[in-house]
């Protein structure tokens, strides 16, 4: 029996790989624009990492990890997320003392073990940024507008921002106990989690799909800023609005992590659902220090690849496909083959794409092949030729065919392709 | 205290990424020009995959896997090598169906519980290529030829190929035989390892270093080559001296894997010391059946980045460093800070990379971070400038400073740039 791929993984291959080339590459672009650079951090990191980054009473911590012992007896865990392995690699390599701010991206895979969906793996992928060392509003609205113009760059449509501030510590103390007195008369129907977080993280209510009942006309986090919240939310907004990225200030935003402090934010997609969040972030003054260095702020978001391809998909946004091929080689006969070996050799090290037939197939099913391939040229040699050291040139878009020194099909191909 | 990577990982940070960049982008215009697409399989696949695939009895599986259970008791192990999910890949969404060969690349990290030294990490990285459906011997030159071309294209000097055929089945088990009576007699003194593979797999005894004294005059595999495998290897050869790839015989050359049949080789660079195997592959023609799918054939190479890395440095070879920023905006008193986070946004979806400071710092520290940017222009903003709608540009390879209408920042700066 063959063996399968493990239940929630996916395999990328070409036809659809073109789609993630896209997307990465406008990532990677539009950091560099954004003066972002990358970094890459394991794929698994100590388990004690996404404890203490993450908290140890998330879903993601308590359920969700793949975690285990290595060979040496350590708790290892597949990363999570990405935001608390950027700030162990932040602390660790000591890049707090750079003068300037830290500003990084990533891309890569992420690993949960959730009940696998439309579009939810276990293996799934984000694109993240993170910006170390700076408490200035106007890089909470930098990071905001990151993630809505590569959106918008890579061609989605009605892309909301939806914008909150979860306070600072002093402010999410004196909320905590309002939101508890709220919920106090129905503390005994809420479901099981809300009863636990009711407890330790009560504004986690609010998220809970189930009891969204039960939190209507709940006391918002806004009518209990103070002076400081209340200047670094409106200095946001009024970035975002001068660097028109439109929002909406949705009070009732916490995010599923504990460690944000002031912004938090989600871009919504219209087109694939009820489950409409296609990516979030936020600020998290303490996490840096939670984690174990010097007290560093931060802010970042984490959008899922995922769930991009699936906005793209569904509003029929036009995605490049393959290439085409430059030029497919035809060898007919013996001889003709085996010098279409060195000649394919010849053009790739021109820079051109070329490709020629492996199965000893005849030239109809070769052509056919080149067609497949989309092939811009197809180069035919037969044995004559190959005597006379001439080789057919057929331009497949107009069909017409030209005879050429075979010492001169390079250069030509190169002209013809503009690879000069 | 604060929470270190794990043994044997690395971070990849900016100023080091850019080299890995430069790596990857070579890889994959390569293999554009070559006809390969990228496939990407899961980091983790089910145990048994690699037990059949890399082999039950390799150091690879019996010691160097992250194997463990998931929460729903499948064991599972991170991916020692990039192959074995291929080829599992290759069958489950039967690429073999499909008219034309399959010329798949992959990159990406693999891991294995190894001793870490220098240039070698339990999460490593791999360039690998693997071809499906053909046994004409010019896709194994073409896999050579790809591999070769990369290495010089990079920038590497001193690339040898080593080649030679590990025949096909029936050879190996008459090959088999000579080379355990050639060791009978030195049996007993053989290390552990070579004892117990003098029964399993006695060709891997020319592999070990540390028998290496007893294999000297041992019989080599090409004595025996039969008929078929003696024409495969000979049109091997005749390729890759058609495409002009220097190579060398190396009959000892036998590879870790049990897989390869027909051709087998090693890349090897100068400058790094004994251990001088940059990368390596093979044909497998069994591997595909044994994993459980049609009987089809295959050839590949896979190689690795860090070893890469290592051969750059040692020969001082130039890599490309970090992009120089555009332009550094820098604003003078709150209302021009403030216009800069918007002239920012825009210059920015101009298409050019573009910073400022987010440190309330004064000119001067603001200009020097500019400088660290390698910033090609910095625009300074004043109260003054501000009210009447003009900015200063400094071009800051000749020290020039001009004053421009604000409005006009944006067109100027991409006319001077090139982003027009």
């Amino acid at each position: 029996m063959s063996i399968q791929k493990p239940k929630g993984t996916q395999d990328l291959l070409p036809g659809e790989i073109e789609k993630w080339h896209y997307i990465e590459a406008k990532a990677r672009e539009l950091c560099q624009r954004f003066n972002f650079g990358e970094i890459r951090t394991p794929m698994f990191e100590h388990t004690e990492l996404f404890q203490r980054g993450v908290g140890e009473t998330t879903d993601i911590v308590e359920k969700e990890m793949y975690t285990f012992l290595d060979k040496g007896d350590r708790s290892i865990s597949l990363r999570p997320e990405g935001t608390a392995g950027v700030v162990r690699s932040y602390v660790e390599n000591k890049l707090y003392g750079e003068p300037d701010v830290s500003k990084l991206y990533y891309i890569g895979p992420m690993f949960r073990y959730e009940q696998p969906q439309a579009g939810r793996y276990r293996q799934f992928h984000q694109f993240g940024i993170e910006a170390f060392g700076s408490v200035d509003p106007s890089l909470d609205a930098e990071v905001i507008a990151l993630g809505y113009t590569f959106y918008k760059e890579l061609g989605l449509k009605d892309v909301t921002v939806e914008i909150n501030s979860v306070g600072n510590s002093a402010v999410r103390a004196v909320y905590r106990e309002k939101i508890q007195q709220f919920f106090a008369p129905v503390k005994d129907k809420l479901c099981k989690d809300c009863q636990s977080r009711y407890d330790r993280n009560p504004m986690r209510i609010l998220d809970c799909k189930v009891d969204q009942k039960y939190g209507e006309g709940a006391p918002t986090i806004l009518e209990y800023l103070d002076e400081e919240c209340q200047t670094h939310f409106q200095a946001v907004q009024e970035y975002l609005t001068a660097m028109e990225i439109p929002f909406r200030i949705n009070p009732r935003l916490v995010r599923g992590l504990d460690y944000y402090t002031h912004t938090a934010f989600e871009y919504k997609a219209a087109g694939i659902g009820a489950i409409d969040t296609i990516g979030g972030g936020g600020r998290y003054n303490g996490l840096v220090g939670q984690i174990g260095g010097t007290d560093q702020p931060g802010v970042g978001f984490g959008l899922g690849m995922e769930r991009i391809l699936l906005v793209l998909q569904a509003q029929g946004v036009d995605i490049p496909t393959a290439k085409p091929l430059d030029v497919y080689l035809i060898g007919l006969g013996e001889a003709a083959e085996r010098e279409c070996v060195k000649l394919l050799q010849n053009v790739r090290l021109a820079g051109l794409s070329a490709e020629k037939d492996y199965l000893g197939r005849k030239i109809k099913a070769k052509m056919k092949s080149a067609d497949r391939y989309n092939a811009a040229y197809v180069a035919i040699l037969g044995e004559d030729e190959l005597a006379k050291g001439e080789i057919t040139l057929k331009t497949m878009a107009t069909g017409e065919q030209e005879t050429l020194a075979l010492a001169d099909l390079v250069q030509t191909l190169r002209e013809r392709t503009g690879q000069v």
